[in-house]
């Protein structure tokens, strides 16, 4: 296919005709194929099967009875374990139930009602603005909507978040009060912040004394094809005297089972004791069998990387077919950009500007589903309607196939009539 | 012994050497047993260790695969289940996590933020009231406390909160915007609301249109000696017309394992879809995998009628004997009066007026942790200094012969220097 910008009008009328009939033909084959959402596919739900044979044979523990109530910040074996895993203070982490966006949620909830550090609750202000680096995680965004929090959209660059404009915001606007950050693999481009941008972040000065960063690091060990490291939120923090700046996030849903899994909430010691204190109101304790249950079925951090490394090979074919597609149907067309994760859950696709939802559409009449246009962004609406999120893991590889081919065809047809559009105008 | 309000100073003297010294060589003992919450004792919770050999061998069911993202609601065969064994609505279940209380917490988050049916959020008030039959529960009370919600103490009677009190306050006063409720065996008097009650609660003029009931079923199966019965809220508040006035929580945590159960929230239609639209922003779902596991285990509401009987087989003893020996060691020395519950978890105990907080420093000074005087009072203030919560669940029979009648040897002696100092005025 010649460069579509320099078609000619009759050349690219000819061009949607043939691009139309492609379209009906995947049409009539009546495909019911679901990428909206970031879900794992059976098969790897099925690399932990096992865990449901781990009793947890050790109620009557070290520490406790643990089928009975108590014990609000997690057991200690599951806090040591995570801290290990991921490099953090096992003394700082809230290990909870099966949802760390349950933990962001309430964490947000907290600081709405009752406010930290004696700042005036969030909710209690005229306007409470977060950025929003994006594209970005719909279900962040969603929060914020809840809530009422006015988003600002920080674009993202390949290092993270655009931190000269970042920077300048929060030096001035005491208003804001957050940012929600995917450090590792980021939701949806898998982009991995660079040293610089964690030490601009741990560092910059803030007008509100209540700013924290919401440090969702949902891919931290999710390599797919090699391992991108972050530098340790918590010691740049520490080190530039922020130490109270940052709820860290982490679950196993990913690991282990979605919405059976752990989670956890890690942050600086006067946060820790606040969150707790309201946390001990609100129940009295996780589901530590579940606990016991996971740390038993995962070992040790050795065994939780080779077990990622084979979810790796369920999910590299995945990736390397829509990559390899995309090459093959878009590349050199000019109609879309994309990014090459080393990691994480998604590809992140940007058509032409204002072909996103176009192509969505289309894909959606003949049987596709997507992640929605608009979704990456802030109050679902994308500026330039062109980023789309492809979520590869759930089909299997022949659907996803099936999915990936019908998908570049969309964009295709929609860039045609965009330019058909322009053309007659 | 006699009646110590008629004895002269003389023989309250040669009595309060005596106990002292009783009291002293329990001292002597080195003492340590916790009585202070209702913890159900490891042999109770023998009676469930199958639960962990179930495997939940329908991922692939009928509806999902139970391991991955989705279900908000709760499986269908959950919300089914429960529905039968409490005659709820299965299409107004909401099917979660681990603990009614966390759900009865971010029931009122979502009221204090968002607000209900379009009334102003609680959090938007100058002043927001709750009534709190009293002695009640300490947490539901730790939870208007964390708040700031205003509780206004409402006494019970042997057939619930005294309505005449909750009608008359609700009818004018549209900052009252909530009640706490245990209708059958509540914590800690055991008592069954009465018929009438139900329907008085149900039917009452209420100034504020969201006034909501708190409905906590938290003992709704938990026989011990014979089965009461409660009249179906969600029949009365229909017959009344106002179908959206409860919200009715129940957990597995005393049927099973505490913390690792599983809750429900149960509410009108309208209250219904307004919760799970904040919850699909609030998290992705709960654990199905322990619902599954639970639901499993316990079979169908026959199994878990006879599964409450032998937890009662359980219980009846340790109930036998708090009751015995406050039979023998303070009937008819006019010190204290009880309730003598058909169910539910604890005993509930009236000192003579501003003995209680004395009595229960004299125990824990020996050894013997019980609930904190006053607990059981908005505030943690008891006006009369005089109820006291019995937990005889989780000490095993040997440490709670000793802890009760200690305790019975505490309430004589502070009684006797109480009567002392009252005549040294």
């Amino acid at each position: 296919m010649n460069l579509i910008s320099e078609m000619p009008r009759e050349q690219l009328l000819k061009l949607e005709q043939e691009l139309s009939r492609q379209y009906d033909e995947w049409c009539s084959r009546n495909l019911k194929l679901d990428m909206s959402r970031g879900k794992p596919a059976s098969t790897q739900l099925d690399l932990t099967n096992g865990i449901l044979n781990k009793l947890a044979d050790y109620f009557y523990g070290r520490h406790l009875d643990a089928r009975n109530y108590g014990c609000l910040e997690g057991i200690p074996e599951g806090r040591k374990f995570f801290a290990d895993l991921l490099g953090l203070r096992e003394d700082r982490i809230l290990l909870g139930g099966n949802s760390s966006l349950n933990m962001m949620y309430d964490t947000i909830v907290r600081h709405w009602i009752f406010g930290t550090h004696g700042c005036t609750p969030w909710g209690k202000l005229p306007v409470v603005k977060f950025l929003c680096p994006s594209p970005g995680y719909d279900r962040h965004f969603a929060i914020c909507e809840d809530f009422g929090i006015e988003m600002i959209t920080i674009p993202m660059t390949p290092t993270g978040p655009d931190m000269d404009m970042v920077e300048s915001l929060v030096a001035t606007d005491d208003s804001i009060k957050g940012i929600w950050c995917v450090p590792l693999y980021s939701n949806p481009q898998g982009i991995c912040y660079s040293d610089e941008t964690v030490e601009r972040l741990a560092s910059m000065k803030v007008a509100a004394p209540d700013f924290r960063i919401f440090w969702d690091n949902a891919y931290g060990i999710h390599h797919i094809y090699e391992e991108c490291k972050v530098k340790d939120i918590f010691a740049a923090i520490e080190e530039a005297g922020n130490p109270e700046r940052v709820y860290y996030f982490f679950s196993t849903s990913k690991i282990t089972f979605p919405g059976s899994g752990v989670a956890l909430l890690a942050t600086g010691p006067e946060n820790y004791a606040e969150s707790k204190k309201h946390m001990s109101i609100q129940t009295i304790g996780p589901d530590k069998l579940n606990q016991i249950r996971t740390i038993l079925y995962l070992q040790n951090p050795e065994n939780v990387h080779e077990h990622m490394r084979l979810l790796a090979e369920k999910l590299r074919p995945k990736f390397d077919l829509v990559l390899n597609t995309l090459n093959r149907e878009l590349g050199g067309t000019g109609l879309a950009k994309w990014f090459s994760p080393k990691g994480g859950y998604f590809i992140s696709l940007d058509t032409l500007p204002g072909c996103a939802k176009e192509t969505l559409a289309l894909a959606k009449n003949a049987g596709v589903a997507m992640t929605g246009a608009g979704s990456t962004f802030p109050y679902h609406h994308d500026p330039a309607d062109s980023n789309i999120r492809i979520a590869p893991t759930y089909p299997p590889l022949d659907e996803l196939k099936s999915a990936i081919e019908l998908f570049c065809l969309c964009v295709k047809l929609a860039s045609v009539r965009h330019f058909l559009e322009k053309s007659a105008q």
